[in-house]
């Protein structure tokens, strides 16, 4: 029988690799968000200074977003060193996490543009569930389909699981909590990508 | 007599890194053609949902978009498997793909702007017809110049090549049917990646 | 002594990766020159078909510019192939080289939008010498350093060097004879890539 | 105990390639902010050269930020070459460098359409600034952390520290500076990354 039959999938290096190269494009995309104002030649330096605070919330999803994409690269990272195998499930799942990120620009101009609306408010947060949902998805085909490397214990996954179910319901729970106001979710699109920045040793102890 | 002559060919693994850095770039890109909508401040929230509404075929066609091209990469790296070597001819069919991979953007752009108009559609299968002619010719080089490795079974590659021929077909005929309907085609660009999708076992079953 | 000082260089395969990454997103970042047109939604089929046509020289320029880079992208992979070793000079050089491909999408829209103006046309071809000018002194730079393999016969080197001298040349003389008429440089900037894409083998006769 | 716990960091090499990705984006992203001119079809080729000068700093800019992402690049290689393994605070650390490094192309957009204004001019000395104290913390990092290869002479890494706190003392001092005249940091950010290309061997020859 054939080796190489159609079930072939890429390797677990060779989909890591593209993935890099579609996490790297999405970071740097994210800055032609940030158009440069049009301001009338003869402006004095505070008019330039007042279009440069304009900007504020356009650098400040620019960051935020930064960040996120960041968190999920290293994460994506850290899953994929402990497989020891893909699949084409995988495969698929992997694509449909990247599709989530390749849309984060939209959403993340969008809420720059016009952060005190309802709208632009619930579709960021939604758009950064289904990144976390993605995530989950794959992680959990990884486990059952039986593709992590027999040498990465099993507390380590399940960790893993937990903790990587915590940012699709904080992020579900932001686009409701809209509703109530457009400023909850966006203290909440803050603290999310810190708590997965910050508190890592904390969750880490609790493991042992 | 020199082993490095200008016939050199980069080997596979080459030409599969630079063309996964051209496919995660034209992934990437898909989402810069979805603009955000200029709102006025004072908008209703309504206003807002309707503006989303109204970009409600740009978001599809980028969808669709982006799983045509991870249907190529999937099939390019299987096709870049089963070869045991490349050569000059394969680089420039593989650069003539690419091509048409990058020029995706512009369609998809176009039709989900214009997406009732006879231009629009027809250009849009057109681009995939002929990205699905260059795999094609790319494939059929491939056997012909027997790069393929010996422990592939022929019947795979058969398979490979009908399967291959059934897209631009099928793009083809969605090109010539605008004629009819744009209706008719915009189903067919939605069916015939969902065919690359799903059916893969049924067809394979076929093959022993 | 120190193995790893301040001159080390990065290898001919880290290079060759970095190189590969700006010529792979520079052939993608063409596309986003071509701009969907502004249509009317009440706007008639011919409507439609005169726009596309009306984006015939910028679809004519994206063809020509993708061309270009990519038989740079080949001859930059054979040139990598046949050296043993990088020096920092050498790294130089190669930035010198990526600086005008990074710089060719600006020319390949510029000289789309008014492909009958001196200017533009001027700009086109002074950008694609300069790659070539580029090319040339890394490629000199290699030899007079000795950077490349023992293997790699002179006689091929000094092809490649006189192959890689045609391409300027013809590029300044275009662009000088933008001063007759417009349509001299355009014929010859559709040649010139032909010329690299087409006649390798008679060339290499006369090498014998 | 599990190899393979949550503190795992990706290798060096894994952190470059990602790395070399955004630098390579970046390069390439900065072309989009030159934008072909509107220039009325009946203007004159006085008209068009007369555009072509008025982008003359964007393309000044343009020139300028390559030049110094070429540097960032060119000391990043280096630096990653000399550490024999990663931990996840340098993760950290590369993450926060490409953050500025992403952020370049809007200063450079934003200096090169209003360069005789206050706050573009100083928020592009801010980002370099910001830029070169980040490249400064991670370097910090690897000397504290003990991430540098056994091999490598603690005379050239401290000359690598003492030369990587030039970069954002110039930039600092530009920054301020251009409250006495715009044009004192405009000469400095010329000169800035001239320093860095330039007099390699001359501080090379001090440190012995």
């Amino acid at each position: 029988m054939p080796d190489k039959t159609p079930e072939y999938t890429p390797s677990t290096t060779r989909i890591e690799a593209f993935s890099d190269g579609v996490f790297a494009i999405v970071l740097t995309l994210l800055v032609l968000e940030l158009r440069v104002p049009k301001i009338a030649d003869t402006a004095s330096e505070a008019d330039f200074l007042r279009a440069l605070v304009e900007l504020g919330p356009n650098l400040f999803g620019f960051g935020v977003s930064f960040l996120v994409i960041a968190i999920f690269w290293v994460n994506h990272h850290q899953l994929f060193h402990s497989l020891e195998r893909a699949n084409r499930r995988l495969l698929w799942h992997n694509i449909h996490l990247l599709f989530w990120m390749c849309v984060i620009p939209f959403p993340t101009a969008f809420i720059g543009e016009y952060h005190d609306h309802l709208v632009p408010v619930m579709l960021y947060g939604f758009v950064m569930m289904m990144g976390g949902v993605a995530f989950n998805l794959m992680l959990r085909c990884a486990l059952r389909s039986g593709l992590v490397a027999a040498d990465v214990s099993s507390a380590v996954m399940r960790w893993a699981v937990r903790r990587g179910t915590i940012g699709p319901i904080a992020y579900g729970i932001a686009v409701v909590s809209a509703l109530l106001s457009v400023w909850v979710p966006l203290v909440l699109y803050i603290l999310v990508p810190l708590f997965y920045f910050v508190p890592q040793k904390i969750v880490r102890e609790e493991l042992r």
